[in-house]
């Protein structure tokens, strides 16, 4: 068993690692002048069954060339199996054609890995279940929600939580919370106003959350537009207080200033990607899936 | 047939297109925040014999992601065939393992794009010629000695001429040259200097070019390290003058400010590569391979 990782964020691999009381193998990669990748393992990989890690975060494309390229040089090591660790799947959203002529890019990256040569695919919370087919072969579907849930339900007074979904479309996310933590549900309804066409402007929240403490749940947020346009409108349904929760933490473009701005007290993620530097706050919480996934390896 | 362009290099998919008397397909692709490319073309693709164009350039792995991306939509849009244009092959330089786990670049690039949907793929000068043995399909192999070596013949006294390859271990391009031009063939050969361990210090020109007009060619030029040296070691055996001509100019990194304080005349490149904005000087050229390319397709 042989852990190596990409660069993307190594210090979540170093956590796997340790939790599994062997070292990340250590591996020469670089850029050359023109941008392509060069990698190079310093130990053989030969009959190994190899995990590699690489998290999809910012420059993405890069990222996942690089694991590509990695899982080549695995492959043509000799390893035994090569597992690929993606704790955040990139591209996931894009797991259908929502028009015609467009690419179905979730898709894409599965059989690019395995192409590449992977046997397996170890992942965590995926933005639907559905991309578990798109790879021909096993997928280690990990879920945070325990993780997640268990740290929301020890702050808080369980007599007082809603669980809200910020998406009429994504209330399965909710739902799951509502269900472990015994706690109502309500859902942020985005109606599009009838007199500006297209703009989505009137947020109606369904269920009651007068005095409530709101968890906001959701897989992943990325500028947070969404989830804070929901936060304000609980906010004004009366909402005592509003816990932002989500896996993955993408937080991309405006979310910083968003989320600083937001008077939303708490966000939750756990560490799937790694959190920009500017995010370090006190209201930012960022949980350790190194532990479920060392256990999944 | 109908012609799409990614957007690392559009200049170059324009002419190509104006060359055959068509448009390039209007395509909308931009990047999400949080950097995946979205793609999508504005006209049906359905039964079309598709030409995909993405020069290699940089952020040279985001340009290949997204020309897998449009790949793969173009697939999913019934196209009748599809020809992916590469006019500077991506990775062509790792095409073996130089030394044990290291991956071969240039296969696994082939193979993504068989595995994308590419059936056919069109590109100018590879690095080494076994590159087309690793796609499983077709490759039309376009060469840009024709257009350079009759620039150079045309501005220069032939009987002055001598080729020029810069490294020994490439010679065959300057062989080429040399048979075409009828001139002369003079090598220049780094020498290491055995007291000091693995430097390369010793340039040394094999062939007379006291007096001559010499051609530096070679495939591509990248930080232009090795072939301002040569230069160098031409005036310094004599040469009258020197001109440095290669298919890809790649020129990244110090290459700008090489190119700029060199000695060399004049510097002739082709369009497969966009020229960087700080290098439209009045000693480099550049040929337009989009003629060639039409005539391809
Ligand atoms: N990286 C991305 N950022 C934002 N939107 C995306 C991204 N990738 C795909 N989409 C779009 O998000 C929509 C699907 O989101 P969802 O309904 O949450 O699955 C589609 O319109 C996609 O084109
Ligand atoms: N993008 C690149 N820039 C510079 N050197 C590279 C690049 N890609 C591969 N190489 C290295 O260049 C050497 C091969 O170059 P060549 O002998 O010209 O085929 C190998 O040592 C490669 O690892």
């Amino acid at each position: 068993l042989m852990l190596f990782s990409g660069r993307a964020h190594p210090e979540l691999a170093e956590e796997v690692a340790k939790q599994l009381g062997i070292g990340v193998v250590p591996t020469k990669a670089f850029d050359f002048a023109n941008g392509e990748i060069y990698v190079r393992f310093q130990e053989s990989a030969r009959g190994a069954d190899c995990f590699l890690m690489q998290s999809h975060t910012a420059p993405i494309n890069k990222w996942i060339i690089e694991q590509l390229i990695m899982i080549d040089a695995l492959k043509r090591a000799s390893a035994r199996s090569i597992t690929v660790i993606v704790p955040f799947y990139g591209y996931a959203r894009q797991d259908k054609k929502h028009r015609g002529r467009e690419p179905i890019s979730a898709r894409l990256m599965a059989d690019l890995f395995k192409t590449a040569g992977a046997d397996r695919i170890l992942t965590v919370d995926l933005h639907t279940d559905q991309i578990q087919g798109f790879f021909d072969g096993p997928v280690d579907h990990l879920f945070a929600l325990p993780l997640l849930a268990d740290y929301v339900a020890a702050k808080t007074d369980r007599n007082k939580l809603t669980v809200v979904s910020p998406d009429a479309g994504r209330v399965r996310v909710a739902d799951r919370w509502a269900d472990r933590l015994g706690a109502p549900l309500a859902i942020v309804h985005k109606r599009r106003d009838p007199d500006v066409a297209n703009q989505v402007t009137v947020h109606e929240v369904v269920g009651d959350v007068n005095g409530r403490v709101c968890v906001l749940v959701d897989d992943m947020i990325d500028t947070g537009g969404t989830i804070c346009a929901a936060a304000d409108a609980l906010f004004a349904n009366g909402a005592e207080d509003v816990i932002v929760t989500a896996t993955h933490g993408v937080l991309s473009g405006p979310a910083a200033d968003r989320l600083k701005n937001s008077k939303v007290s708490e966000f939750v993620f756990t560490n799937t990607l790694p959190t920009p530097g500017e995010l370090e706050l006190d209201k930012i919480t960022v949980l350790s899936m190194a532990p479920t996934i060392a256990r999944a390896v």
